[in-house]
């Protein structure tokens, strides 16, 4: 992954909190709470996975795709082309 | 929340083994591994934190709601239906 | 269906605009539009398909799934548990 | 819209398809027929949707982002970025 050391950090500490979250989820549901709050929840983590996935989305096609792409291989472009596909339709899922 | 203690237990680990997922996402990106294959890790603590909600969305069904609608009382069920799309709509942003 | 005309119509109308907004997205493709204003009008359709199934969902919620909950059946009221769930999480994919 | 004949007209064979299916949804809906199935319709459209869009999305991205990627204008390559994650991204929404 070309990342920058401050995009980098800047993940990890998306994906802490994310934990963090996780970890007071269990609480929740070890301390009975409403359903639908434990949902509500549970969405808030999805929201914070999913922009997660924006920031890592953006960087991939900044540095790895738009490589692929310039470097003038057609199969290289081919496969790129799949993989954005997949890998984006799948957050879709 | 009404949920019996066998199933409260399975909603405990699966939100263990997301945990443990989301640590694992931490570990890839500090391994700077490739974009793809941490995108995917995403796509599937999604699809782990989407079964969660849906065996919590049923039992919220079968006990809250459904005590709800017997009760006769139609602010109660207003409320319910109101919670349940909201709910459950929440959950496809 | 059990609906009052007044939201028959309603949703009689929603389908109509849906209907002209798909046309509308195949002369777009006849007249060589760029792409993403082509995928920007999909997304709005899809919208507006959403809108349509919420009212739609809503008013099941609080027909068919309520005479089925108050029933007393409890045959009934599982078959109305599956089917709720599979309808919703269908309306995610 | 960069797209050679046949695909174009594949795509209009899509939409056409797509606008007797919601043609059809108007008639389930006149006929009063049980939520659910209209609900699955429904359902059945937005599928038909999302593989349209799947389609002038991977045609996008084989012509107009690989050209701006391609011309080394770096502003080019930006708005590019930004509008590839929000057409995707909408899709979600």
């Amino acid at each position: 992954m070309q990342m920058d050391d401050d995009k980098r950090e800047a993940i990890l500490q998306r994906l802490r909190r994310i934990e963090g979250q996780v970890r007071g989820l269990q609480r929740m549901v070890e301390d009975d709470r409403y359903c639908g709050d434990i949902l509500n929840q549970i969405s808030s983590v999805q929201k914070s996975l999913r922009a997660t996935g924006k920031v890592i989305t953006r960087n991939h096609l900044e540095t790895c795709v738009t490589d692929a792409l310039r470097s003038g291989d057609t199969d290289a472009a081919e496969r790129t082309y799949d993989e954005i596909m997949d890998l984006l339709y799948k957050q879709i899922q």
